[in-house]
């Protein structure tokens, strides 16, 4: 990371130098130079070679060095193994912005991410900022600087920044012609000048409204998120789509970038938590940043999460979207009584007034009745945004455009005095004839159903509660610390290390011989669950190393037997501290409660249905630390834990209360010690009938 | 339903007459006339007019039975009042094929049903082939026969037709440019002419290679099945959007069409059956029907299931590719080491030989180095298909389009010669330059990573195994037909049935005293399971009605009276057979085996984890019957029972072959009694483990 003055220097340069300008045909600085002169930049161009006097018809120097004046930015367009020099030699000279384009660092393997150590070592020496390497550049719209080594066509101007990790689908954006562009930048492998500082630096751009971005890579977390919180301070949402989500995915990125891609639900949990939209693919991006160029996109419906209302002259087309609605998480709500009875006396008797709406044919013949129905739905209390489904033919006649443009002048009409977001959706993303009748800036026409109505679900998703009331931190103990340290806990340690802080667990006693665990029930009472307790046994019962319900003396004998030599087979070198007697937790939910470090976003929390139900359902919410109780209580909710709390299938309510204090609970304890417990995990936290709290009745610690 | 020949008659019309037709602005007849008129339509027009003796120019006649030379084919343009008569009339002079444009009818309430009603009758008296009614008609556009009363823009030739209920989704596909389109038929109501009719049609039109339908609604499976047969006997691919999935988008669709959407999961499951290729959405359909209109597409791999190769120039990009292709449930299978061997030589040293294959920037300088790779790939016996993800900025100049050109004809060279489905795949579906360099045919350019990769997914789908064995028919008992006509059985009565059909069930006794519950659970061996036997109580458990495990005598007793006193409370008036004492099944998994009535396809079996896990997994697989033991393996296979009879974490692998066959079982026994017992539901069919067969532990069968 840079000074923000470094990168504003970089993307308001007056001046470049470009060193390696070559005219020699497939040259990237040759790109450079074409693409400068082509898209009208007219700040100072000196192109710096080591013997040509002039390079595309411009005076060359010989050397950073031997120039009077120094440029605000200098590209590079050298070879890798020549870059960190005249970085090294810029720097010395007093310049603090840099372009590097050549790829053979970290991306390449062990000697490339040395080369790369080097270069951001001088970069930082000097506090430049640097884009790349490994990239294609940037190029600003506003004023042509065309940093950029790729083919680089007219680009729409406009109020988008598009920033992308991968050179190829910053293309794709750039060049799609959905969107207008502020500024394009190719960021690369961004190990000094990444995301977040141009995030921070287009805040303050009047140029931008809207922040477009494909993301490789997290690698500061906290610059992130003081990043968007200034992207957000200023009113200008971020759109971020990742590439490499999937495993497969992350190889191929990894295979491209050597960044780590890290895991997919810790991704969306951070980037949702930090506020920005995320979007599931290319197509959805685009409409995402159209719909939010519009001023449609930045109204804001009334900050109550609300529901879509989809309207259209087609009963199949509505019922289409309505399907790719629901799929894409959108309500559509029912329609007040008083709405309903305002568009029976509009509609023919035949139409049904309802959301999704139907208008027939009629707007056809009488475009008014478009615009009445769109004002009755607008002032509905459930109703959050209005999407209009609507395709006009390509190639018609005058009298057939004349037929539609009377529907989209009633469109254009309610998009213009409405306080509510409104956007034309069509049904298949082909071109369509611009059909908004001048009224685009007010209603996006967004292309395609599915990613139309994703544009649209990010406008009306509630925001995630933000953390209100962070827990009380929790002090580390030293011994436990020590302890930590040395190794992993047994189950019995982990259950003690939890009780120690505040967390109720089952009564137990570690018994190493049949008596003694004979004995142990019986100050317990019956019945005992039994387990066999060693550190080196992580699953104890695929080990054999567990017994459940043990009713009486004789089934203590039995059971003590058999686990002794179940797991004696299983693993036969494991070291066994004896046998845990413990209380029979019975009649609860079971839970999943974990906390794992991530390489990127540190401890990051995880709960779901627990027992054999993890397997089974796979079914965790995910959160970045630290959470509060409404953040628990919002993740239960994302989870089936919501229907197994609430009392299912006749079981009695369970004690979600007790629940959410435990999580928040679990949830300091491994912030505390996040440095000696990298992984905590309690499965099952059996959650009890309302009133009886939560036992933890297993759990794993690990460094 | 109607002769293929008056079908025939319709779509090659030499000569047809327009009832009603008129000049009045607005009148749909009129804009009939201009589309026959503008589309180069070579056969003779009739306008039909009460008085006016010429329509746009044309003579026209006062009534059909003025006409000397009968029409092939007639539209009424007149409203729904008044299409009886003319079809009643047309049917009596001879004509066999007719257009119904008026809305009116069953979409519109019970008196338009009896419109219908009578429509149909009249159509069907005569033999006639009837489009619509409330449609927007047909366009065959090899001949301009354009029976058809939207706007008709010139629309490309090509080898798809277009079948929709939907007017406005019809015009969606077939002016999106995308596609060439041999017939496009809007088919409104179709309660006479329906789909299934059209494509029995199309498998013997020479000018039609793909269907691309939107389906609102089944009504004759049986006809359904016969047409795709034939479609698929002639080599075309059948490609189904389906409009009305969900519950809210089936209240458009209903509000629409009258007609029932019915389940999705029948649908889809029906729709598989019979080899159709179902898409999620309007792009996706498209691009499928470009990528089938291609010889690349109706190339179909090596027959066995196999796994798509993702190369490109973009590690990004294919990064994103790769998480939507795994989203598509796209297998990307690793390479084998020859291939891996063989990219290794071709590639730099820092590029990674793998699927997906960054190809870097190589083939910008070096094109060969494309084709090479793609010929590597295209070996290896992994790979099915090969998407080549790849764009092109809008706008280039000479030099950068000549850049791309030397990609696309490597694509374009290998394309050509290849025996393997390939395709590129753009990232955004925006307007690309043609790059296929003349070669669309063999290689077509599928826009947007998701709906291409979509579109690639239907080619590499293994095909559903067909029904190969199936079950002797097991024929009903006349008194059990009589007693389940008499109302539902209760739980012994259901296993008594199914135990008489072969099924294993428990063994148990019906105790009404407790001195006999004693009695009959000492005989059976303890521990017993316990349970209300009433026919008035659907859900035993959430009653207080089922005590599991009971061990002694004196628990048969507790458990007699706490299950009498539950259920009086729960259901006061509910009548009690008594309380059934079961052997105790336990150690198995619980499965759910249902079949149920379908409005539309009749029984549908429904297979999934049982027991709780019914309501917290919603994991089922359905098929239509028949079925065989490979089709339930099939089914088991896409449901975790697939893990959980395999030995889920630690248990004993259960007996999958029993279960298959108590299920190809259970679909026999439902099959013979479909019309007294509409619902046989078993849960759980507990499956023990292998060896050890499997149990009815719980039936509920009702008509």
């Amino acid at each position: 990371m840079d000074g923000g003055g470094a990168l504003a220097q970089l993307i308001g340069a007056r001046s470049v130098a470009i060193v390696g300008a070559s005219e020699r045909p497939g040259a990237s600085s040759g790109f450079v130079m074409r693409n400068l002169l082509a898209r009208g930049y007219a700040g100072r161009i000196v192109p710096v070679h080591l013997s040509a006097p002039t390079v595309f018809g411009l005076p060359a120097a010989r050397s950073l060095s031997d120039l009077q004046d120094k440029p605000d930015a200098i590209l590079v367009g050298l070879p890798a193994e020549a870059a960190t020099g005249v970085i090294e030699e810029a720097g010395s000279l007093g310049i603090r912005a840099a372009v590097v384009l050549a790829s053979g660092f970290a991306e390449t393997g062990a000697e490339g991410a040395e080369r790369q150590d080097a270069l951001v070592a001088a970069a930082r020496r000097h506090g430049m900022a640097l884009c790349g390497p490994n990239c294609l550049g940037l190029f600003n719209n506003a004023t042509g600087l065309a940093l950029y080594s790729s083919r680089l066509p007219p680009v729409p101007r406009g109020p988008v920044a598009v920033l992308s990790h991968s050179g190829a689908m910053g293309i794709a954006f750039a060049h799609s012609g959905r969107i207008g562009v502020s500024l394009m930048v190719s960021a690369g492998n961004a190990p000094v000048t990444d995301m977040p500082d141009y995030l921070a630096h287009l805040a303050d751009d009047p140029g931008t409204q809207v922040a477009l971005l494909v993301v490789e890579a997290v690698r500061d977390p906290q610059a992130w998120t003081a990043a968007l919180e200034r992207m957000h301070a200023a009113g200008k949402p971020v759109v971020v789509l990742r590439a490499g989500r999937s495993e497969v995915g992350a190889r191929a990125s990894a295979a491209h970038t050597g960044a780590l891609a890290g895991s997919d639900a810790a991704f969306v949990a951070f980037f949702r938590r930090i506020g920005a939209i995320l979007v599931d693919d290319g197509a959805q991006a685009l409409e995402t940043a159209v719909l939010l160029s519009s001023t449609a996109g930045r109204r804001r419906g009334r900050g109550e999460p609300s529901g879509l209302a989809l309207v259209g002259v087609s009963g199949g087309g509505l019922a289409h979207a309505s399907d790719l609605a629901s799929a894409a998480g959108l309500a559509l709500p029912s329609l007040a009584p008083s709405t309903v009875d305002g568009l029976r006396d509009l509609l023919p008797g035949f139409a049904t007034p309802q959301n999704p709406l139907d208008l027939t044919g009629l707007p056809f013949a009488d475009p008014s009745v478009y615009e009445t129905a769109l004002r009755l739905v607008a002032a509905d209390p459930a109703i959050g945004a209005i999407a209009a489904v609507q395709d006009v033919p390509a190639g018609l006649d005058a009298n057939g455009a004349a037929e539609y443009a009377g529907i989209a002048s009633a469109l254009g009409a309610f998009a213009r005095s409405t306080d509510i977001p409104v956007a034309a959706v069509t049904q298949v993303p082909e071109q369509h004839p611009d059909f908004a009748g001048g009224a685009g800036e007010v209603l996006p026409i967004l292309r395609g159903l599915r990613p139309g109505l994703g544009a649209l679900a990010s406008l009306l998703e509630p925001p995630l509660p933000a953390v209100v009331t962070p827990p009380a931190p929790i002090l580390p103990e030293k011994a436990w610390v020590e302890r930590l340290a040395a190794g992993p806990l047994t189950e019995r340690e982990a259950k003690q290390f939890l009780a120690r802080h505040g967390l109720p667990v089952p009564r137990e006693d570690l018994a190493t011989t049949v008596e003694e665990a004979v004995a142990a029930a019986r100050g317990i009472g019956f019945p005992v669950a039994m387990k066999i307790e060693s550190a080196d046994i992580l699953h104890k019962t695929e080990a054999g190393g567990v017994v459940l319900g043990v009713a009486d003396e004789d089934g203590v004998r039995q059971a003590f037997v058999q686990i002794v030599q179940s797991v004696a087979t299983w693993a036969p070198n494991a070291r066994i501290a004896g046998v845990l007697v413990q209380e029979m937790v019975t009649g609860g939910i079971e839970m999943l409660v974990g906390v794992t470090r991530h390489p990127t976003f540190g401890p990051v929390l995880a709960i779901g249905p627990g027992g054999v139900l993890v397997e089974l359902l796979r079914d965790v919410a995910v959160s970045p630390l630290p959470v509060d109780p409404g953040i628990v209580a919002g993740m239960i909710e994302r989870t089936r834990l919501s229907a197994l709390l609430a009392g299912f299938r006749g079981a009695p309510e369970a004690d979600r209360d007790a629940a959410i204090a435990a999580v928040a609970r679990v949830a300091a304890i491994a912030a505390a010690y996040a440095d000696v417990a990298g992984t905590l995990e309690i499965n099952p936290l059996v959650v009890l009938p309302r009133g009886r709290g939560v036992r933890v009745v297993d759990a794993l610690i690990t460094a």
